[in-house]
């Protein structure tokens, strides 16, 4: 974790996230980042007008946090590209969840969807589920919270 | 998805769940609702002290959404319990997620941190992963967006 990065002292890991994930367009910037843009301008361009003021600021916060890193496009460069660093990459799973349950609960049956597919075969990936540690499906009332 | 509830008209699923869900304290609520929590008293326990006066709302927004619902406690009593609906009990993956993603990268290693475990075996639930419909592990560059 940065050092610089003062999070609110909650013991708990999903109220940090969201401290730290904080409003829907940084999220928003998240997705866009694991779809593969890395440029600012596209950044701007794949949020709602409204928004389009906001992808500074919020980027600035995402490299100060360590989910994203500016690295020059080529050594010679002046030009910097923004790219997820291995914690931004491992948000992939938040991500997807919130789509599924969105596709799955936000849609009239008759809109058409985003769907994420599996490059190799074009089939729908499948639901996000939590699995215990031997593989089986994990309902809410199968878990308990411990201090380790 | 209720007919009363005007989602903003984005056609992004992730956009459309975080409309919903919002705030932080959205979530947090959530979250105890996960974990068994159903009365009202409870909720409002369970947030930082400064968000205590916020469940009311928050709860009733929920109910609105289709996330929450009210049941009376027995067929007599006039006191009422929140449950979560099938829609609520589907966000237990974004929880998880997000819970797994503070505990990996919002914590000092010393500090002690909640841990979710298998209730059969005290053994933590496995890390959330994106699956194709055949069970590999899919990352964010083996995926693509299609409308369906």
């Amino acid at each position: 974790m940065p050092t610089h990065i003062r999070h609110r002292r909650s013991d708990c890991p999903i109220a940090r996230s969201l401290d730290v994930l904080g409003d829907k367009w940084t999220l928003l910037i998240i997705r866009e980042a694991l779809s593969g843009t890395t440029r600012f301008m596209d950044f701007s361009r794949a949020l709602p007008k409204l928004a389009r003021t906001i992808p500074s600021a919020r980027l600035q916060r995402l490299v100060d946090i360590g989910v994203i890193e500016t690295i020059p496009v080529s050594p010679t460069s002046l030009y910097h590209e923004c790219v997820l660093t291995e914690m931004g990459h491992q948000l992939f799973p938040v991500v997807t969840a919130l789509r599924q349950w969105g596709n799955d609960y936000l849609f009239e049956p008759s809109e058409p969807r985003q769907c994420l597919v599996d490059r190799r075969t074009e089939t729908p990936i499948a639901s996000t589920q939590v699995h215990s540690a031997d593989g089986q499906v994990v309902l809410p009332e199968d878990t308990e919270l411990v201090m380790r």
